[in-house]
């Protein structure tokens, strides 16, 4: 394709549906790392220029799993050992490359006739190609895979807790499910809640089998907390994803904004 | 267009070009905006579950107005208003939509003949409109517009002061160009330089009448210290631009990684 | 008293109780409040010098309403008015005079009896004036009194749900008790509580009579969240109170570590 | 002496000379460590209670070598080792046990018979012990010792690139004089300087002879930025030397206020 034909679509219109989380003071983030907090050092008004302009800015303090992330391979090891053998510097957020990619979107809530998953309810191997043949999709190397389980709502709804889930659980896929992803080659995954894995009740963040097959094991990034509601309710399973993590060096993850494009 | 086609031309591969610096500490950046930090609370060794696995994370610490990043139009405001008359919430870098527009290249120094243009020099409306018949190329509404300067290899080089030029200067676009982009109906303006200004030798940071005409009088957003001399080594003039802002819910501003996406 | 008087005290042996919390990430804490993190941008062996040197150092962020802190008359208005109509930089953490004063301790419990005080639980006026019986002590204009409540040992053990009280209350002085203290021209107050007042439960931290009354109408300063177990064990009623809070210039509070000085 | 008379001494009125520099957005700081930031994430009116009560409140961002602060022996290795051999944890900045403590002030331009001494100057030996006879004053074991420069002037007067010397250098005690004062068994050292360390012009931050004698080789505390002109017009060399530094879990530093409490 052309860069011509490439700017006719986008003159034509493309619907651009926002997979990313508002940042806010307070919202619902694991508290294993730095809260998100915002305000101004500087106000209109507290200094104004003799031409009478004045700038506002801003102070943030946060860490990078915070809101809607991205996990770099250099987030999780095992045994001492990250993805490859690599280090820090190697598998560190900057290291990873912008993507414009298919994506494809694994609706399993509308599979399982449910609104949304059981708390602590695993995604199976089986829930998993129930949704791609309902879908009558299939998954490529190289694409990027988004799970929704439809947990997103309690963030949405304000319910940080449940959300978070640290005591009552969270539904996901486990150790099986992330096996079968990575068989299939794709190059990122991602889910509507906190992290990408089946937390337990009562086990809090601790373990994370999804994480070690998916970042170490096999080199496959993976997104959390990601808005998938709306690209679910307008039936969209297949879609450009547009992903363009902050080259923060040496940090093992960055908020995102990612995106799924589709033609009008 | 289609979805499909818009699949296919990916799959066909495109170019995407990287316009956003890398985030390091110690990168030059203004000193009226709290610098980025970075470090590691937990690193991989510090804890180490029962199961082998650990996980290292960051703290990051920053204004929203350093490494390449975009102004909301909440950043400036004049005789005590902002665009428009509203206020902080309603023009907050959270309600600037994800980009995926017409994005067009005026490099400046390749129609001047210099590598770079002098610090403190302005960018004429000429400048401009020599540039855009030198590259057969005409702006339209609602297009994303990136002047080049050649000032990045300032930033490219690790020299940070000649990079700011609080003291030096620094070339840019002064009033009168960007009453002539305006008056074009632009989405989105950027620039390879600290400030999408002409910034007068000993003149500091303090006047900004660039971004009174755009950002206050005619809610044009600015994108800056952008990475924009791999664009021009490539002689790339017209893109797809894509930029997904982090909304940060009432921020002046966001770090970003702009992209350039063309066919191969 | 001379210098050397003091000297040969000092000399002679004083003993230093230590009032100050341990600051950790993870302590209990106000969630509206910046909640203190810290981690090392470089460690020993990150950047080791020619000579065999290195250096390991710290990035901090936090409010400064965390951990022992005290409270500035710049904290909290009153229909729209702070102390004495005076200005954010009036009353600024900075302008608070390193204090070493006369301190007493009013040990509530002890007097009423019991380990600590009920969750909701007001000191009431007559629990002060029979702590003051008591302790066969009297207030002196300019003194520091710290009231003591005993809910310091829930974060002694680590319950901080508890020791925040969010849902279920705190005791502590009301609208009468700091009413009483002020007529008495105390320099400062503290307590062992997240917040110098009766939390109801239930009630969250949203109504403060209390630093109404100390901080808006009298000028009178409040050290929060103390440690005051190991004062009380040695039942020691009367001290010599140091307090040097941090210059943070136009700041409505400060982390502290108060101490109390006393003879062997 | 006992708690009474203690009591006497202050009811009958002590003098006490701050000796920390007040933290403002700005002021000169060692480019090594990260700056301090303040903002305020609540003002008064942002939210008011229907009480008509208001709070304001902060958010900071530092490292702990910033304004005046105390080194903590974890601060420096030698060779890849700490002070005896210990750890971060052990040898953390929230170990240092608050001081009241003999403190004694040599002054050293005036014994020289200058307003200050020259960037890059080294106190010698013979300077120290020309300063101990000029002030009939003898150091004891236990005690806190300042050596002044008069280089905090350049800090009182808003020259921060003068006070920092990264090029031109910054005047202090070197290898000899750390080891001669360690001799001594003090317990801690202080400087008005940005580093208790003589650095020569263009040598920057980065031998660092006098921190190893002291901090790795003899468990002596450092503390710098210090304001020493208003105890030094003062004349007074002796006093109660009172520092409290912030208990921060791990840190290898603390900004600190030290006080210098004197007989009127």
């Amino acid at each position: 394709m052309t860069t011509q034909a490439l700017l006719d679509a986008v003159a034509g219109g493309v619907r651009v549906v926002d997979l990313g989380r508002r940042l806010t003071v307070g919202m619902p983030q694991s508290p294993n790392h730095p809260a998100y907090w915002h305000a101004h050092p500087r106000r209109h008004g507290d200094m104004v220029r003799a031409d009478g302009g004045s700038a506002a800015n801003d102070m943030i303090s946060m860490g990078t799993h915070v809101g809607t992330h991205i996990d770099a391979l250099s987030h999780v090891s095992q045994d001492g050992r990250m993805h490859d053998g690599l280090g820090m510097v190697e598998l560190g957020v900057h290291t990873i490359e912008p993507m414009v990619r298919r994506g494809v979107l694994l609706d399993v809530p509308e599979t399982l006739g449910v609104e949304r998953l059981e708390a602590g309810q695993e995604v199976t191997v089986a829930d998993l190609e129930a949704t791609l043949e309902k879908q009558s999709i299939a998954i490529g190397a190289g694409d990027v895979v988004l799970v929704r389980s439809g947990w997103g709502q309690h963030f949405d709804a304000g319910d940080g807790d449940t959300f978070r889930g640290l005591s009552t659980g969270v539904p996901g896929v486990g150790e099986a499910g992330a096996t079968w992803l990575a068989a299939r080659s794709v190059h990122a995954v991602g889910a509507d809640t906190i992290a990408f894995e089946r937390l337990a009740p009562g086990a809090g963040h601790g373990l994370l089998p999804a994480h070690r097959v998916l970042l170490v094991e096999h080199g496959i990034y993976i997104v959390e907390t990601m808005a998938l509601e709306e690209l679910a309710a307008a039936g969209i399973h297949e879609f450009v994803f547009v992903l363009s993590p902050l080259p923060l060096f040496g940090a093992t993850g960055s908020p995102v904004r990612p995106l799924a494009v589709v033609g009008r």
